[in-house]
């Protein structure tokens, strides 16, 4: 089942069901999916129910799957990114073998298409492709095995960027603030069953292909993740409650045949110029740069949407 | 003017305004406090025009004024604060001229009076005495002059943390997810104007009178901030919009003196034992344990009201 969000002037917009053709949708008859996240277990089977899609869809109408949440706690699991980061940030490498995790701004999360504002070129813009789950109520010392059925829904996303204070931030040991805006979502949040046995072990074992400008950047897949969604939210759940809908993410998709494959953000790019070169030589994102972002599935179906965002001056 | 939130089942409670002796109240017409606060300038007259205080306000019934916010970001701008935790840490000085803030957990503030769970005493259990701020909304790029302006109300907070999980996190440059579990706030949440002549240069200049299991622990003053609210809403605006109902926090407060007047924490006593003793002395919190927390003005009134909570297993 994929799940959307339909702009209707409110914060939360209008929930809606998806035709698996992806072509037309059926309201959905809980209006929004923080209501539905918050009573799951009676709503899902309502939502399954649903075999007629009246209305057809609109993919520029759609907003963010999840328009705002009461907490979203982004990962670091891909090991290949971490050390890349390490590399292009100047710091030295991170020694834990618990999961890396801060939390993020979660009232607004950007529709796939919405035009993205920032205030200055100079701050290192960057795009960073990811994969998330959202759950349902998860309580405090939940274990990582009972966690995995907590995960209702998985979602794409464009944790959005800025280099340049990154990481004097991380330096601080307090996690960012400024370095982190607002995140993008893919249209379609879907249910783990969706992806069928690309949904292995807690992880989303799809390619998730780039492309910055029109050119393909990087085609990575979510599989090699150090830590697997049930173990992050289980991380997190140690001393909190997490409330229903709350989004935990991945981040950065990378694969450690980066050379082959290509990177999930520019900063990784960078970082491999570092080492190659002795300086990085691509540039972050100007202002009218596009970065297109979608999950490729075995018959080059995009499971989540796609984001297709461009970054304006704020 | 001092608002308060009454438990009536629903999440966000019931906004109410208390009178000047605090001994009554009326019902706001508007709900909640996140109402009030995304419609600030239409509803505060409102609010301010009630006189009529029907009913006897009974202090164990109240929520958080907020009970769940959007958004929850957390300063650290007491220096002498900054430099205890980071002997007490073990971590090296943190070198920055920008504020140091993060971004915790905001879906739950506990109530003045609430059983705070834990699961483990040995997670180093500890309590943090705090000012902080609630904003309408603020726009992306907003100046510290223009900030004070946004600044609605003012709260005082007991952040509660977990010492064995912070340095840990901390280290990792990403922030804190376990070792900062949900806050508490004190009953009522204040306009400035409420704290007269004791709202300067964006601080609360209020002795902070804490004491664990009924014993003095500390009575620092806010005023010694190395960045005032104005400021730190200025930080957390930089690269974002601040939703209506975003809480900025102070961070412990402490002063200089804190060998005179005591401290907000107990890791900060434990950071002065280090120093003077060699190694901490006092133990973090054990289960049962309960502290309180009251800014008194210079009439000994609590002007935010009483935290009084104690410590259960979880």
């Amino acid at each position: 089942m994929r799940l959307a969000t339909v702009r209707d002037g409110s914060k939360d917009g209008r929930l809606i069901v998806v035709s698996p053709d992806g072509l037309r949708f059926a309201p959905a008859p809980v209006n929004t999916l923080q209501a539905a996240l918050e009573q799951w277990v009676e709503v899902e089977p309502v939502l399954l129910a649903l075999k007629v899609f009246p209305e057809q869809l609109e993919l520029h109408s759609l907003a963010s799957p999840l328009p705002r949440a009461w907490q979203w706690l982004d990962g670091s699991a891909f090991q290949s990114h971490g050390d890349l980061m390490c590399q292009v940030l100047g710091i030295d490498p991170i020694e834990t073998t618990i999961p890396l995790m801060y939390q993020g701004v979660s009232d607004k999360f950007y529709g796939p298409h919405d035009d993205v504002k920032f205030p200055d070129e100079a701050l290192g813009i960057d795009f960073e492709g990811e994969f998330g789950v959202i759950v349902d109520a998860v309580p405090m010392g939940t274990t990582a095995k009972d966690a995995m059925q907590h995960i209702k829904l998985v979602v794409q996303i464009n944790d959005w960027s800025l280099r340049a204070l990154a990481g004097p931030e991380m330096k601080t040991g307090f996690g960012w603030v400024q370095a982190k805006p607002p995140c993008a979502m893919a249209p379609f949040a879907v249910t783990p069953d969706e992806l069928g046995e690309s949904w292995r072990n807690g992880r989303v074992c799809l390619d998730l292909a780039v492309e910055w400008n029109g050119a393909p950047f990087g085609r990575a897949n979510g599989e090699p993740m150090g830590h697997g969604f049930h173990e992050l939210v289980a991380h997190a759940a140690r001393t909190r409650d997490l409330v229903a809908g709350t989004v935990v993410g991945s981040g950065t998709v990378s694969n450690e045949n980066f050379r082959e494959v290509g990177s999930s953000c520019i900063a990784e790019r960078r970082g491999i110029e570092v080492i190659d070169l002795g300086e990085a030589k691509t540039n972050f994102m100007a202002f009218g740069d596009k970065v297109r972002m979608e999950a490729l599935d075995a018959d080059g179906r995009a499971v989540f949407g796609v984001i297709d965002q461009q970054v304006v001056r704020g």
